[in-house]
This record gives structure tokens, sequence and C-alpha cells, in this order.
């Protein structure tokens, strides 16, 4: 299979990496609060009702919406207001017709009351009663028991990212804690003769290593755990030697190769041999990119990402990246942010192969270029 | 000022945040691996040269440039092929006059070499020399010393946000440790009567506290540390003692309150007599997000959010997060993802007010709605 270079689209790579990739981590709990960015592993349903009473969603009066039809500026229904009920209190008031309540945004309504009238519908008389200037139908301005969710309702799926408003919502429904899926843990080997540590001064002829770090920081960025495996020569046995530790470590395995042929050659002849089935993509049509290689060693996937550190980034983010979201259980992973803009010079393609182009967006007379 | 109801539009609010907000976090020195989302406190020049070498870009033969001029298919020049130079390697080899020496993506070019002939153009004879069938330019295929970056260069500028491929280049440059701002602390005060902790099982009348916990993790999003300094009830006592003890706590002061006319008022009077000039903005011309306070206490920023959680989401978006990138020194943060798609039903919107509406993006076709 080492021979093999079938070069395929980004989108036809993508499919396979999509289909071939049936392995997920496992589940931990967390508490809710700190699971911001986590992968929910299992559907949450809502305990109780939301609201537990119902609410009103306005400054104003609860009333018998009855009491108020037909009311009008020119002919005013007159309630008698025989208490207030502050947001945060339990009713303890009960309205009889022709009567109403203070009520608060937030706050519960009067028993017996079934809308709210805004205070701006209203005209205080003497303290103690108040004109009606605008009827309400039953059910205005009021949240109703269950209305946001229902108890037993779906609240999220399994494979959702957690946003900052998932863990209000949780939290709102006394959901304390959450099982979301493992960070997947992303082995990241660095291969290069010329490779020093960032910390080391190179010899002539020697550069720093990059890769990991900017992989590192990507995996990151995708709510995985980099786990750094080291600089490797340009030796099959002692690729070999790090790509078995990797598998060990990682429930993914990235190689940063080198850009040479040999290189290249090299990364895709250890994919193949960590274990069946092997290399499925060699070669993928897009600028940069195209020496990017997948496959599996039994169910760990593992990547070649070319060594230029731009084309690296660009297939991390078209393959890797839904890979990490993938093996969390996660099929819709959050999208990059896009924008459209006008390109200042032209830019050459060749046909069947996807450019990507490095560029500074500048915005002009509310003009994006 | 309490009685101050001036309504701005959300770009107007901005501009006032952006003049009166003049705090700076301090400085604070950390791993450059470490990094990513920070935000530069210094700008960052480069210690050497990078590539230190000249780099060959592809894999061929370094040459002297004017021995291949007129070369072609036709009339190929010969070369000896003297050495190899290995990616990674000191060259010990110089070129003489009608000499080749094997060169590899990465690695250095022999002494005497100005040019790089790609593999492709050339055809090996007798394992010692080769026809080269295409000419080169000097400098062609090569990365002249410092051409990546020079010594004394500016790599970033201070103010900057520390992306993954940012990390890769300082690293590159031997630059490991970085100075960043701190992490701006942002103090969040939940006022509520109605309001319990989400572990709690709420009273009738009562609900849990969802907004600590969402503007926490908008907090942790925009590189902030959320501070909850607690549930604070409604009457001004309370919360001028929980405002003091935020500021003590906090580089910046969130408030989320309640949505009642009354609490607003009460919110705004705290912010106004934390410390002077107090509230600056109260009102946005938005939907949702109305009730929007900015106050200064001293050099303190303060905010009033509206109770409501996703208006206290979207008015953090506009005027909270540009706010704490500020004190980081940050002046253009990244932006938020966006994209354009078509509404499936008319919006209605009044004049002169700013709507956000919650939409669900559907693909169709390849068409957003």
């Amino acid at each position: 299979m080492s021979d093999f270079f079938n070069v395929l689209t980004s989108e036809h790579a993508l499919e396979v990496v999509r289909e071939r990739v049936t392995a997920r981590v496992d589940s931990e709990t967390v508490p809710t609060a700190l699971a911001l960015a986590r992968v929910t592993a299992a559907q949450l349903t809502s305990p109780e009702d939301l609201p537990a009473f119902p609410r009103s969603t306005m400054d104003g009066f609860s009333v018998r919406a009855s009491d108020t039809f037909g009311a009008s500026e020119a002919l005013p229904a007159y309630l008698d207001v025989i208490g207030d009920i502050p947001t945060g209190s339990q009713s303890d008031v009960e309205l009889a017709t022709g009567q109403a309540a203070g009520a608060f945004t937030g706050g519960m309504l009067a028993a017996g009351a079934d809308a709210v009238v805004m205070v701006e519908n209203t005209q205080p008389i003497d303290g103690t009663a108040i004109e009606v200037v605008r009827p309400v139908a039953s059910g205005e301005n009021v949240l109703q028991v269950g209305e946001d969710i229902g108890r037993g309702a779906v609240v999220l799926e399994a494979g959702h990212v957690l946003r900052p408003q998932d863990l209000g919502g949780l939290l709102a429904l006394g959901i304390t804690t959450v099982v979301v899926a493992r960070r997947p843990r992303v082995a990241i080997i660095s291969t290069g003769d010329e490779l020093v540590q960032p910390e080391a001064t190179p010899d002539l002829g020697m550069i720093r290593d990059i890769n990991t770090y900017t992989v590192s920081a990507l995996v990151q960025e995708a709510g995985g755990i980099p786990v750094p495996v080291g600089l490797i020569k340009d030796d099959y046995e002692s690729q070999k030697a790090a790509a078995m530790k990797a598998q060990d470590l990682g429930d993914l395995v990235v190689f940063s190769a080198g850009s040479s042929i040999s290189t290249r050659d090299l990364t895709a002849r250890v994919i193949d041999e960590m274990g069946s089935p092997g290399v499925l993509v060699h070669g993928v049509s897009l600028k940069p990119g195209k020496p990017t290689i997948f496959g599996l060693s039994g169910t760990t996937p593992a990547f070649g990402l070319p060594g230029n550190p731009v084309s690296a980034m660009v297939v991390f983010d078209l393959l890797v990246r839904p890979t990490i979201y993938q093996l969390a259980g996660c099929v819709r992973p959050p999208q990059p942010s896009t924008v459209q803009a006008v390109l200042s010079r032209d830019v050459p393609s060749q046909a069947g192969r996807e450019d990507f182009v490095q560029v500074r967006v500048v915005s002009e007379n509310g003009r994006l270029s």
C-alpha cells in the first residue's frame, strides 16, 4: 500500500475520514459550570418544568383577563389592588372578580389571575385601585409552567458542544453535573533530521521545531489534549518506535513530517506499518497541503501533515480538527469563522485543485477587501 | 446622575466605552508554548535571522546558476555531482564551476551555490553526473538568510492576541517566554430576590441563577478570569457592599441585574455611587438589551446587564467582551464568527433601533437560510 498515491479532493478525503473513523473516546462526569466547550456524551432531558410557576414577563398587575375585556382610554376598567407579589415571593394573594395584584418581571402571578397588564397601560387611583386602559387576553405577559422547557423534554442531544448559554440553561434546571466525552488525546510526532528544540541554539543547517507547538495549540482550540511525543529523526526504526508509543498515548496520532519526497514516503510507510488497514488517503488536491496522509492503525486514526507550517495548518483545519470532534462524538463541529471579501489581485488556480491563500482583510468604506 | 436615561446607539455606547476605559492590566511572563490566546504586552522583535543559512525550498541539486544558463531539453547542461547535503547537515562541500551537490527541501546549499535545480528538471547520468534541462536564475528555489524574518525586525506588535501560528513562529526564533497582559479579572454580581444557587431546589416563586454561569463562560471565552461575587438581594445596602467587594476583586465589574424597572434603577444607583464619575451610559437602543448600563468607578469599568439571559449575552458581546480585550491592551479583538443568510420570515424592526434576533441557520442546496 505504501506506493499508493491516489490524490483525492479535500471533500472526498474528509468523507473517507468520516466513514472510516469509528472510534469514540469514553466519557466522564464534570461540573456543569466547568464544562464550557466540552461535548455532551448523552442526551440530556429536563428533570423539571421551567418555569415551575406562572411567571410575569412584565412589571404591572396580575388580573383576571375577563375583567379587562373592552377596556379603553375612554372607558377604563376599574380594579381594586389587593396586594403586591414581589419577585422571589410566593403568592399568598387570591384574586376575586374586579381585583388585581402588583406583579413584577420574573415574579409569580396571584392565584386566580391569568394575565398581566403592563404598568404603562394602567393609571393609579388613590393608592388602592387602578384604571386599566387596554384589555389583555388570557395568558398575555405570562410565561406558563413548563413553557421554557417541560419536564422530560430533551434539553440537549448527545454530541453537542457546550456553549455559555447551554451551561446557564442546564444550571437553571438544576443539572449541576454533565456527562461529557473525555478530551481526545492527540499524540504529536515532529520528524526531521534538521529539527532542534526551541530552547536550543541550532547548529548551521538545523532549525527549531515549530509544528509541535502550532499543532498543540490547534489541538487545544479543537478541544483536545496535545501529547507531544518528541522530535524524531528521519529513519524508519526511530519513527516506527515513536509511532507505536504515540498510538499508546493518543486517541489520534499526528505526524508533522518533513517536506522532502523521501521523508513523506517514510511517514506513509510508518503509518502503513503501524497496523492494519494502514494508509487510506495519500495526497489531497489542495494547495498548500498536497502531501497529506490519512490512515488507520486498528481504530486509531493517524495523519501525516506537510512539514510547511502553513500547509500543516490548512490540513489540520480540513481533516484533523473534524476528526478530534468526531472522536468526541460530535459530528457537526462549530464552524470556523468565515468572511467574504474582494481580492485585490487575481489569484490563479489550477483546475481540480483547491487553493488556500493567506490574505490580510482590510475594511475600507464599509467594504471588505 | 441616577435619573439620567439617555439612550445611545450600540455603536455610540461602544465609542463611549472605548474612550473612557483607560485602565490596563499589568503584565506577566509566561512560556510561549502556553501563551495561546494571550495578549502581547510589548512589541516583539526577532533576536536572529530566520533562516540562519540559505535553505533549499526544493529537492534537487544546488548549483551555480550561471552553469545552467541556456540549458534545455535539446541542449542540457552537464554537471558533476560532488556530494549530497542532507537536511539538517552543515555543508562541507564547495562547488567549482560545472559542479552540483544534492539538495533537499529545508537543507543547506553547498558553498559557492546560488540556486537549486528541481530534481524534476534533471536527468541522472552514470551516478556521478546530471543533465540539467532547464536554467535557473540566481536565488531560485532558495530561501535567503533572514528572508522569513531579519534580526531586529518586528515579529508582533503589542496588543496582539496570540494564535497557534504565532506560538510556532516565536519558538522558531528561540523566543521561549513572552510578556503578556495578565488575564483581566471580571467580578460578577448576580442580583435578584428570586435567585437561588443551581444546587438548591427553588421554593415557589424562586428560580436558579443562570447569568453568573453564562457570563462566567463568556468571560473565559474572552480571555478573562471570572470571579463570581455571589447572589445579592435587591436592596441598596447589600448591592453597594457587593459592589465595593467586586471592585476590590475585579478589573471590571459586571452586574447581572433583574429586569424590573425598580431593580434596573437600583443597579444604576449602585454603579453611580461606587465612585466618580459613575454612570456614563444608561440605555442602549437595541433589542434585546435596552436597559444596559455602563459606568466607571475611578478607572474600574462597571456594566449593568439586562436580567434576561439572551439580552445579557447580546450586551456582553457588544460591550463587555471588547472591554475585557481593551483592559488587556488589545484594541482590535478577534471578531466573532458571522454568516450571511436569508430570513425565512419578515422580522419587523423599529426605526433607530438595532435588533438582535436568535436564528437557526439551515443549509439547503448550498444556500443558507
